[in-house]
């Protein structure tokens, strides 16, 4: 069996166009968020709602890049990849790739970012707590 | 010199427009909410935020009507009245008209919401505090 | 078996939050929209999208009114039934009704639209056509 | 006199906060898309609304990069300063930096774009009109 990524399937909706007829771009941000919400449901074994909610934990993005391939219109359906590409002491980068749902070769989208994880009262940095960090490795040998 | 609703000056940016070209029905309810930002700062003299912060009040909505009446485009510049039309123990009734700048005929979108008064924390309803009413009454008057 | 209405699910989302950490009201109106869309594919038989790609036609909204009943928070999943109301010549009413997940009684949201059918070049009304009429009736008969 | 670029005033609002309280990252794209516009409105002398109905051209956007410096919540302000930092035969490199207003050393948010000039109807990419060039390097040189 081949080993791959978790992917979110998103649909484009009517609201998600700008004045161009096309996805307006800062909602493929929204997309990789979206995606990752499901990723942690899917593969982490906790709503993403919990870990802010119960553990107290937020993963503010300070570092963000995408390449935009291929124009998006309303009704396409893409599948979104999460891909956890590194994990330091305070820090995950993710990447993300999508594509036209049935067409891995018609990539969409390219991206990662560089998330802290953070106290969410406090917004100090504070370390990966070793739960995550285990699910996290887990999930990346999944996809090697 | 004519008595008259503050009104806050709303430009249609290129990510509000959906699918057919025009502003997206669900963005309407966020220019009456920005108005509605806007009309704290200017009339009440306390900005929202602050409102929100400092005094632990927030007011969400439970009730809302709108009449669209013209199609808004990218580019296009309104007028959004705001009205306090009744003032409850616990409740406030306002209402937007919202016309296209420059041509007071020109009625694009027509509403009202009902907010409750609450306490951020617990959600709990609580009474508009005096100096608040105060300052919604003289508004009104203002208005009148 | 029961006869029902449509309804989409829906799962609130991190960026669906606003300040008073509660979904910000005018996303509701953005889950109708997404709920109306998911209506044509599984109701109609032919994608949102297609219809207005395809048929040329629009639906903005003229009316709308809603009822905010409880507050719905991040990772909050709710049922939001589709009800046909009305059909006009050349408008229909809509009818929504959101409850959470598995909690039939817990209405979360109530509300309708009306919404105009024209033609997406013009922006002229137009009649529904036959075929629309049609498949609306045959859903309002599955839902009586 | 200083020579600097130009900068859009934005003010954070209630809707754009997330549930973490903070902006809701993918907001600061739409931040910088209102800062493009209106830069076209202040420094090129045309509404961007005006070179999309007009000129037939669009923008999109095709690599982003982004680093977020500081938290911002409801209520706070930034300048963000719109600069051009290459223009080529197609495409150009638009630069963003935020700071909060008052505070210059207060940077919030750096990022970059490139854009296609494309043909709205096509969306073949197209080179820059000779006009638009000629706008962008002066103000380049206004900047300097």
């Amino acid at each position: 069996m081949d080993k791959m990524a978790f992917s979110a399937q998103i649909k484009v909706c009517f609201g998600d166009i700008d004045n161009a007829g096309i996805v307006y771009y800062p909602r493929f941000m929204h997309y990789f968020h979206v995606a990752l919400e499901e990723f942690f449901s899917s593969e982490i074994g906790v709503e993403y709602a919990r870990v802010i909610h119960k553990y107290g934990m937020g993963f503010p993005t300070v570092h963000l890049e995408a390449d935009f391939r291929r124009r998006l219109r309303f009704g396409d359906r893409i599948n979104l990849e999460v891909w956890v590409r590194d994990i330091g002491r305070t820090s995950i980068t993710w990447a993300y790739t999508g594509y036209k749902t049935g067409e891995k070769d018609a990539v969409v989208v390219e991206g990662h970012n560089v998330t802290v994880c953070v106290d969410m009262t406090s917004f100090d940095k504070k370390d990966i707590p070793e739960w995550l960090r285990k699910e996290l490795e887990a999930y990346q040998k999944r996809c090697a």
